[in-house]
């Protein structure tokens, strides 16, 4: 018997349980009889301890993410958070960093907490090498996993995603269309989406017969200062580029900084494209054209999907949501 | 018989007991051996189920924070995760909103959830109108209760701030010896915190003997267009400005496309000084100047004397530190 059985059989929302149970006063005395009743008649005790010992889930879900201070993940821990509570969950967070073993460690700590469910957080838990996705497979062995940007195949590990392949194949066409050919590709990470990212920009360039030079791409981390360093030193040795695309806001924000620097008028010198839509495209200037992946539509699905397995309905293993790309400033279309 | 106690009987710290408990391999060997042997000599289970039952603690600290996106706030419980994880506890979040009933309602479900304290993350917890803070007195007698930026004062209650006076007032009194005396100052909430922020501002004035005019003072929430806005509005009405001080680098953000918006130059026509010096203080073009409230010092400061309370130390009641002044390119200074 658990807080789903209960809703069932009081025919009232799980929400609704979470708030008789947690003593909430905005239920109606009436569904608050009617809730009480059904736990009474089952035995059921709302206590997070007697819970975690008789029946096994403390209602409980572990995010994991790398840095909850990333915009875009904190966005997705704020969405994810309040819709776990909407349905009666807890959230155990945990930041892991960017090291692997750091991760390992961190989801073997939440499965030693009897969390019911586990939501990693980004693209950034997916690693290339297929064997170092093997922890995660083992702890899909005990709870439901979720990938919020990332995707595995494996028993019980469930994805929601959006398709950044076709995100920036999209992106880099509609500057092709628009004459710019000579496009820089920035990336800063190795993840699994990184690498769709990268790919749609090469599917773009070799489908408008545009030859693939890799002295335009290039990996960098680090602050917009770096960002801005790396361009001007780009653009010494003489490589002429009139557009830059992004896989992460952050980047594309360095890549302003540096146009700034060098006088270059955006989007007539440079067009930039980033990739996320978050607080940093508004706040720059010019405002950044950027890649939205519905990362809210996305938490929204991650949180159906789990509640469907908790409740043993039938879910899908992978869905994928089409980008936006959101025009602002630093484009001219 | 809890972690302290077995970190003290074996002479290493939490954060190895912890480790240990959580099969953590950065460990040696003989540490582990001394852990464990002290861990089977008291009988100590390391089971959240099972030290809930038997010994009162989850090992886990309740966060409350309005909203896990906002970048302060997103920086603020980045920094309390990690520093608790590392002495051994779990985080509990919950993202409240700004509602004072939802505030009452996430923070008796945290009780209700016995977690072993609760950190209330941002100014925006504590009303002006003391009554209002009275349900967080009440959970201060179940549990500690940590003020992170904001000032209460009750048995259990430890707070953790930076002097938002002394700030307002150092940032205002700069601007008015470089010459500008006709400063708006806009915030955007009416927590203590920011009560104290304008009374650094009022006083500043006065100490200068520069009258004190209500309509160079708004109350603005929204986004950076309602920001700029209200700002066009303001200076339709005949209001002749040269600075702006503002409760939050948002509002600061705003500022900046309002005199982007009338071709206004910054600083030479404008001055403006945002709060926190957040991720919005580098990203925006020209780059902000920002008062630093040293968020990573005060967190830290918040660990520190919850686990001084957890291990009976004496811990102080309240501490506050100074602000620093971050200068870049909107102040002339």
């Amino acid at each position: 018997m658990n807080i789903y059985d209960i809703s069932k059989q009081a025919g009232v929302s799980i929400a609704t349980v979470s708030r008789v149970i947690n003593g909430n006063t905005n239920v109606s005395q009436k569904t608050k009889d009617k809730v009480l009743a059904v736990i009474n008649e089952c035995g059921y005790t709302p206590n997070a301890f007697a819970r975690g010992l008789g029946l096994n889930t403390m209602n409980t879900v572990g995010i994991l993410c790398p840095d909850s201070s990333d915009p875009y993940l904190a966005k997705s821990i704020y969405y994810l958070e309040q819709m776990l509570r909407q349905n009666g969950y807890d959230v155990l967070l945990c930041c892991t960093g960017y090291e692997l073993s750091e991760k390992q460690n961190y989801l073997n700590l939440l499965l030693s907490k009897r969390v019911d469910g586990v939501i990693l957080v980004g693209p950034n838990f997916i690693e290339v090498q297929d064997a170092k996705n093997e922890y995660i497979r083992l702890a899909a062995k005990k709870v439901p996993i979720i990938l919020l940007n990332g995707t595995l195949s494996g028993e019980n590990i469930y994805c929601a995603l959006c398709d950044d392949f076709q995100a920036t194949y999209d992106a880099t066409n509609c500057l092709i269309k628009n004459g710019i050919t000579d496009i820089l590709y920035l990336y800063n990470s190795n993840s699994y989406s990184n690498k769709q990212k990268l790919d749609g920009y090469v599917a773009a360039l070799a489908d408008q017969g545009i030859p693939y030079r890799k002295e335009f791409v290039s990996y960098l981390t680090g602050d917009l200062q770096c960002v801005k360093e790396h361009l001007i030193s780009l653009s010494r040795t003489g490589l002429d580029f009139k557009a830059i695309i992004t896989s992460d806001d952050h980047l594309a924000v360095g890549a302003i900084k540096y146009a700034k620097s060098q006088n270059l008028s955006i989007p007539s010198d440079l067009s930039i494209i980033g990739y996320n839509n978050s607080i940093y495209a508004e706040c720059c200037d010019p405002e950044l054209t950027s890649i939205d992946n519905r990362l809210e539509t996305i938490c929204k699905n991650c949180i159906s999907t789990l509640m469907g397995v908790f409740s043993k309905e039938p879910v899908p293993l992978k869905t994928i949501f089409p980008a936006e790309l959101v025009k602002r400033e630093t484009t001219s279309f």
